[in-house]
Formats: structure tokens, C-alpha cells, sequence
């Protein structure tokens, strides 16, 4: 459930909807990272995203078998965000041309990514069009802890952040000024973040079983959009440190999009080890985000973030 | 799970995709009108559709209130001829422009949609695009008498049609001549079958219970693809009578897409009065559809049909 750079922003489109569309009080629904449907003592994660043609790639420097990689591991992160198991997904594919090669490669990225977390590919539809549009619509199974909301932080808790931020708009910024084959070999870790994010499957168990997250969210709209997706009106969260790596600014952390990283807070300390930085608090407040800077908790704000910095 | 006017045919997807992905035995999935999914003692249906722009409609004469109905529509139809309820579903725009008052429009034809069909509109995701491109995803539940497939058929049994063929087409082709106002004047039933059809929800469960359907599918691709999709290698299809509108041929009844009327098989005879026609028989064969024309069963080839008649 993203955004593309779009004039008509989510946030807009789901406002509308919103108006619109009332979800039954059993179901939490527009405005997560999923919705979660109950049926009978099973609760479903249903969601879907969605790859564009000169939206989300450019077909001259992204491989067919990583775009099928990402399509399924954005929706993937989706699941895993909400402390869930992904199981089942449709594939709906709008197509320019028929070039069996790239479509093969194509599926074989999601062949591979499906199996790597264990979801079934169980149909899908094809439809021409002018550009590529891939989608993905996915189900996934809640654990018995239940399913984790983007809204559920108190006062008091930590925030926690697991992965690199900044690390895919840094690579794609690679892709598109050098191309695949040059980009690849000047910084393969970001270049690979980009092209083929590895959702946290591995170590959700364990953040789960450890920090008990209150709230948890993908990071695929930024760090400076999820943080602010967690927030609520009574709320501040104050940021004091961002794992940055040494190429990337504090801006490319706080607005490069599609890292898949994991945000969650929790009123844990991370005594086990695991390999999650703590960013900041929450704290009582009035729905701002703060950030340490020479000293003083500075407030963020969305639409000054970019000339700010 | 419908296929657009692509040279890519949804035929060689769905090769390619069988190729690649194995669907767990308990679930039924590529191939037919919706997967089955089986979560504990649930039995749900999962599917999607699409409709694009210049494939499946031009803004030009297709009001966005319909768009949104049809939207809707046309996954309910999958779910419904496999015998089940629609329950909750996901939107996705791709969108070019941000147009307010067409997308109050779009989403005053979904509301009403769901609201008729009781599926209830979960969430959502938005990008930019350079065409319009709306998708939804919807479940469903199975009934107590389970999952209706395509391939279910057994000889001795009769072939069944609810609807008029052919309907959606003639609107269609009426709407692109002369465009809405004109259309809806000249033939008002043809033009709303293809802006605004109408499920057959209404009376899924008396065909249920009188005629225990062995194969249901929607006609969603035309007449003559759905008798073809409901065949086995073993059996052939004999039509000896096509409920034909006077204003509709033979041809544009078999071939016309979008009817969304419901084709099946049963053992039993239409002893109620159900206002369904009895259109051909299930005899053992080898896998062809044949029609009745002077007096002789002529086999009817999908390739060469369009310039058949």
C-alpha cells in the first residue's frame, strides 16, 4: 500500500476512500500496511502493491528477474510489518509486448522470491497496455500475537529501526545515472537493496518474542513517512540517532523511499543483541516528529523536510 | 482473471506461470475463475481483475460511476460462479491524472457496487501512470456446497446458459459508434449490460440448490471461450439451441466478451421454472464444442470462428 510519485498522492486517494467506504469494526482496514480480515478463528492479512513502468523502474537498468524478485518481497514487507506469514498471492500483469525472455526472467525472480518466504503463486490475470504495470495481491496468516498496527505507541516506549535507511535511493540513483552493469560495480550493496530488498523474515520471531512492538511498520515510503505513519495526535516521537552509513546524508536516510527496513517501537530494551538500532522515544505530545540537532529537539516538518537539510 | 486484447494471451501466461509455480493440493488455483484457498475449516476465493483504459474502455463514453460499478462487478461475477459470497476486496489505481469530481464518480459507482454485493472495500493502493489502470482483488467465502469448478463436466449431462449473449458486445460497439447520450437512446438494455452488469447473485443459490452445478464459469471471455474452459480432453459439448436476442447473431452471441452470465452443467432438468435455457448436452468425445447447423453437429474451431460465420 504505496505511493507512487504521483500528483494525486495516497494520502489523498485514501482520505477519499475513507469518506466512502466504512470497514466492519472486526476488520482494521484502510491505512495500514494490510488489512486484517477475520474469518471464522482465522485472521487474514490481505494487501497489494504494485511495480510501474517509469513509476517504480525504468525497463533500461532494472532486470526482468528482480522485478519479479521485488514484486513479491514488497509484498512480503507488507506482511512481515504487521507480524505476519505470507501464504497466497495473485500476480495481475499489464503488458506492452509479449518478449518470452523477459517474461521468463520475470518469473523466475518471482519463483525464487516466493519460495525464499513461502508464499504460493495461486493465479493471476494479463492485460495489454502502454506501459508495464506489475501487481501483486497478497494473503497472509497473523501469529498468535496477534496482528501489530502502525498506530499503537505510548509515551515512554523506544523506537527501533532494523536496516540501513537510504540505502535503495542511493542505489537507484546509481542505476539510473550509470546503468545496471556500471552501477553494480561502483556500489553493489545499494545497487542490490534497490533491485532486490530482502524482507525481514528471518529475525521477525525474534523482534516479536523480544520487543513485543506496540506499533511496527515497513519503512517503503521513507523513514521520515513511516515515522510519521506511527504517529498519533497525543504523540512526539524525538529522534536522536540514525544508523547512517558514511555515503549517505541524513536527508537520503530520512526521504529515500523503498528500504523495506522495519520501524516499530517497543517498551523493551535491546538486551539480546539483535542487530535493530535504537532512534529515538515517544514521548507525550501533538503528532510532531523532533530531531536532535546541535543539542536542541528540532520539529520535522513533511513539506520543508527536502529544503531544510 | 480475464484476458485483454493482448497479444500476450492469457493463455501463454497462464502456461508460463503453470510452468513455474506448483499450487499446494488442497488449493485449486491457476486455471479457473478464482483460486481456492483453504485457511483451518475455511474454504475462501481469492481473485482479480483489471480494467484498462483503451483495452477494456475509453474515458470517452464510459461514465466513471460505471467504472467503479463495473470494477466491482466483475470480480463479484468470478466469485459467484464458482458458487460463492464476496466478502472484502482491495482497490488499485494507477492513475495519469487527479481528477476529483471522475474520482468521486469512480468511487460512488464502487460504493454502491459493494454495497449491493456486500463485499466490503478493505484498502487500497494508488501510483501514477500514463493510462488509467483500475484493479481489485477480492475473497470470498465458499458455500456449504463447496467449490464449483470449470472442470466438472461428466457426459449425460446438460449445458446451461442464464442471460442473454452477446448483449454486452452490441452496447459496446454502440457506445464507441455514438457515445453515451446517443447509445443509452438507441439501445438502452445492450449499453447498461456493458457499463453496469449485473452479477447473478440473486439467484446463485436457487441454481445451486435445483441444479448442483458440476462446472459453473462466468462468460466474462466470450461464449464460446467458456464452453471451451469448462471442457475435458475426454467429453465434447454438443449446442443445439443459443437463446439469441433478435437484434444479435449467432456470432456476436458466441464470441461477444464482458456478459458476465453464468454457464453451466448439471444432471438435472429445469423443473422449477429457473429462467435459465438449456443450451446443448456433455457427451463423450474428445474435447471439441460442436454446433448444430442444418441438421448436423459441426465443430466449432476457436481459430477459425471469427471468420466462420
Amino acid at each position: 500500500m504505496k505511493e507512487g510519485d504521483s500528483s494525486l498522492s495516497e494520502g489523498k486517494i485514501i482520505k477519499l476512500l475513507s469518506s466512502f467506504f466504512k470497514v466492519p469494526k472486526k476488520w482494521i482496514g484502510i491505512g495500514d500496511d494490510t488489512a486484517l480480515l477475520k474469518y471464522g478463528d482465522k485472521n487474514l492479512l490481505f494487501t497489494c502493491d504494485v511495480l510501474n513502468e517509469e513509476v517504480h523502474f525504468k525497463r533500461s537498468y532494472f532486470p526482468p528477474y528482480y522485478l519479479g524478485w521485488k514484486l513479491i518481497a514488497i509484498n512480503v514487507s507488507d506482511i512481515i510489518s504487521k507480524g505476519g506469514k505470507p501464504s497466497a498471492c495473485l500476480l495481475f500483469f499489464n503488458l506492452p509486448f509479449s518478449d518470452r525472455q523477459w517474461l521468463e526472467a520475470l518469473m523466475k525472480g518471482i519463483k525464487s522470491a516466493s519460495e525464499k518466504f513461502g508464499v504460493k503463486v495461486v493465479g493471476g490475470n494479463t492485460s495489454a497496455s502502454k506501459t508495464i504495470s506489475l501487481g501483486c495481491a497478497m494473503l497472509g496468516t497473523c501469529g498468535k500475537h496477534g496482528f501489530i498496527p502502525r498506530k499503537g505507541a505510548k509515551a515512554g516506549e523506544k523506537v527501533y529501526l532494523l536496516g540501513t535507511p537510504g540505502l535503495s535511493h542511493a542505489g537507484m540513483k546509481l542505476l539510473k545515472r550509470y546503468g545496471y552493469n556500471s552501477a553494480i560495480k561502483i556500489w553493489k550493496k545499494a545497487v542490490m537493496a534497490h533491485l532486490k530488498p530482502e524482507p525481514h523474515l528471518y529475525i521477525i520471531d525474534d523482534i516479536i518474542t523480544h520487543f513485543s512492538p506496540t506499533s511496527m511498520t515497513d519503512t517503503s515510503d521513507s523513514l521520515i513517512e513511516s515515522l510519521v505513519n506511527i504517529l498519533t495526535p497525543e504523540l512526539d516521537i524525538h529522534i536522536n540517532h540514525i544508523p547512517l552509513h558514511r555515503k549517505i546524508s541524513l536527508k537520503e536516510a530520512m526521504t529515500g523511499g523503498e528500504d523495506y527496513n522495519l520501524l516499530f517501537t517497543s517498551s523493551s530494551e535491546n538486551t539480546c543483541g539483535l542487530p535493530v538500532s535504537r532512534i529515538g522515544s515517544v514521548v507525550p505530545g501533538s503528532g510532531k516528529v523532533k530531531l536532535l540537532k546541535d543539542g536542541i529537539m528540532e520539529e520535522i516538518k513533511m513539506r520543508g523536510f527536502f529544503s531544510h537539510f
